[in-house]
């Protein structure tokens, strides 16, 4: 197995990436490419001791960053001898050097890179950003969480059709409950888009179980829950802010006194288990579901355990050979719905 | 002041409106006119020590259930002869025999019966559900949370004029700085909407800070947020369901040890401010914003705490003359836009 570990992507890099590749080649014993400016690897690689002989690197003297966007960012993702990080990563999986890319850097640029150099799966328009939501118990698939701010009903489907064979594959869902995001439970709540949606959800034979509103997603009464990229996004960054939210305040009241500090003490198994709930470096990664390879993007604030955890849950893409799976699963599901649909 | 209470609005009902007419009775020395089955309104009343003479009872039969929806619902609200808590209670209100009604009850149900009995504020095409979200510091006005699905960008707009007002007569907030909910803060970033709307809410006049990510929305840096209500109910109820997915399990973990549990007990102080935060009993009820009269929506679960804030909030928005006020900002901002965009 050979994973393409961007060097320049999470906020602290290349330190954490580095040592992530370390760790994952010994734990793995998989073959990691770095890929980044050459030379200022070796340099911080030669002060490690006995780094692992399964380490490869690949330069790249250019970087996408948090900065680029626009007209900016689709050339440095587009362009054929583009020397980014993204592109060069990207172009080893395109051909064929490796099997995926994992990177923790811009988000948007990678959806971008991946779209220009690597295309879409047959038969998907839009690739959806995939996000994994802690839950009442476990996780739960979300996508589209920003890729596509306006979504056309067929590419919630198959939205719906990528991330069911994701819980499947990866999360170990057998028939994975797929709900849409809604103001309401009832069939025929939403807005147009989810009513459009609606019907060929239930025509598409995925085991479809109806609308889920905010708080059935965080119950876990869904697998895979699909909206469009607007909503997702907003889903996915104030749930996340309220999560800050109360946890600061109660880091800052804790802190108060001496009483609260002594409490706090006691109590810290208790935090220590929220703390885990809401650590993005549990799930490491999440992928660009749609993309014709494995792209996995992992959070900016990534540290050396989540980029670890990110090539774990990218082994198991590759190990449970889920690009083949999608690219089935759409044709078979989109094959099925159009003899439905359009009798 | 004469201020209506649904009898029948809350989970526990009518027992915490009873307590909590008494209560605001007492304190503000205000009318509350108690609407709902009068026999049974009574006897309760009987049981209860020197009920304050400033309490009415006004008969109504009927009342408007959580499961009341579609056409019943339209026709339970719509109804000349109406005899629900709903109706009969607005119907004060039009009449010019109360200032404000208050409901702890459907919201559906409220917000059909308002519209249909009072109409909407001359300029306004929707109103917009409005709520107040705790944030880093105070609390965000945000709609609209569910009213309307489907938006245009003149709604939001009005929306926005509206939400300021608020924001300034409740909240005290001078110049209240406006945002659109959008899926990154740059100008260009969002769907379709909020790309159309942006321009519009620059012309307003209003103090729009731009686009607000829904991680700014929780940090407080915007004193209003505008967004449809699709996205602002998955807003509303997602980050409700984590603030209660991270309190539940705190507890769970808490209550898991004799360790913890001390821990617990010394570090009270901390939760009760967590607690206080989340509790939607501190903020007591929120306005329908665009319909032609007070009108304010508690949560189902209030409690006679709740429902007693909901009727202080109530009494604000009367002594500040919020109605009137919200009149004259729809039919001057939007002259200025009108002048500004159509030239």
């Amino acid at each position: 197995m050979r994973i393409v570990l961007d060097a320049m992507g999470s906020d602290a890099c290349p330190e954490p990436e580095i040592h992530a590749a370390m760790e994952a080649a010994r734990l793995f014993t998989d073959e990691i490419i770095l890929v980044g400016p050459q030379k200022q690897l070796e340099t911080i690689l030669k002060g490690i001791e006995a780094p692992s002989p399964n380490i490869r690197l690949v330069d790249a003297a250019d970087v996408i960053t948090m900065e680029d966007k626009g007209l900016k960012l689709a050339l440095k993702a587009k362009r054929q001898n583009a020397q980014n990080t993204m592109a060069v990563g990207i172009d080893l999986v395109k051909n064929g050097e490796a099997d995926a890319f994992v990177t923790a850097g811009n988000t948007g640029g990678a959806l971008a890179t991946a779209y220009y150099r690597l295309g879409v799966i047959s038969g998907v328009e839009r690739p959806g950003l995939t996000g994994l939501f802690p839950v009442k118990e476990g996780y739960c698939v979300v996508l589209d969480i920003g890729a596509n701010p306006d979504c056309k009903p067929e590419h919630l489907v198959h939205f719906g059709i990528m991330g069911a064979v994701y819980a499947e594959k990866i999360l170990g869902k057998n028939e994975p409950r797929v709900g849409l995001l809604s103001n309401g439970e009832e069939a025929g709540k939403g807005n147009q888009l989810v009513q459009d949606t609606y019907p060929l959800l239930e025509a598409s034979g995925l085991n479809f179980i109806g609308n889920v509103e905010g708080k059935e997603l965080f119950q876990g009464r869904a697998d895979v829950v699909i909206t469009d990229g607007f909503t997702g996004n907003i889903l996915l960054k104030s749930t996340e802010a309220v999560a800050k939210l109360i946890t600061d305040l109660l880091r800052q009241e804790l802190l108060s006194s001496t009483r609260t500090k002594l409490g706090a003490l006691l109590a810290k198994p208790a935090f220590e288990s929220i703390k885990k709930l809401i650590d993005p470096a549990e799930v490491g990664a999440a992928p660009l579901l749609g993309i014709d390879g494995l792209v996995f993007i992992g959070h900016g604030r990534s540290d050396q355990r989540a980029l670890v955890n990110a090539i774990r849950v990218t082994r198991q893409a590759i190990n449970s050979n889920l690009l083949n799976a999608l690219q089935t699963a759409i044709k078979e599901r989109i094959a099925s719905l159009s003899a439905q649909v359009k009798p």
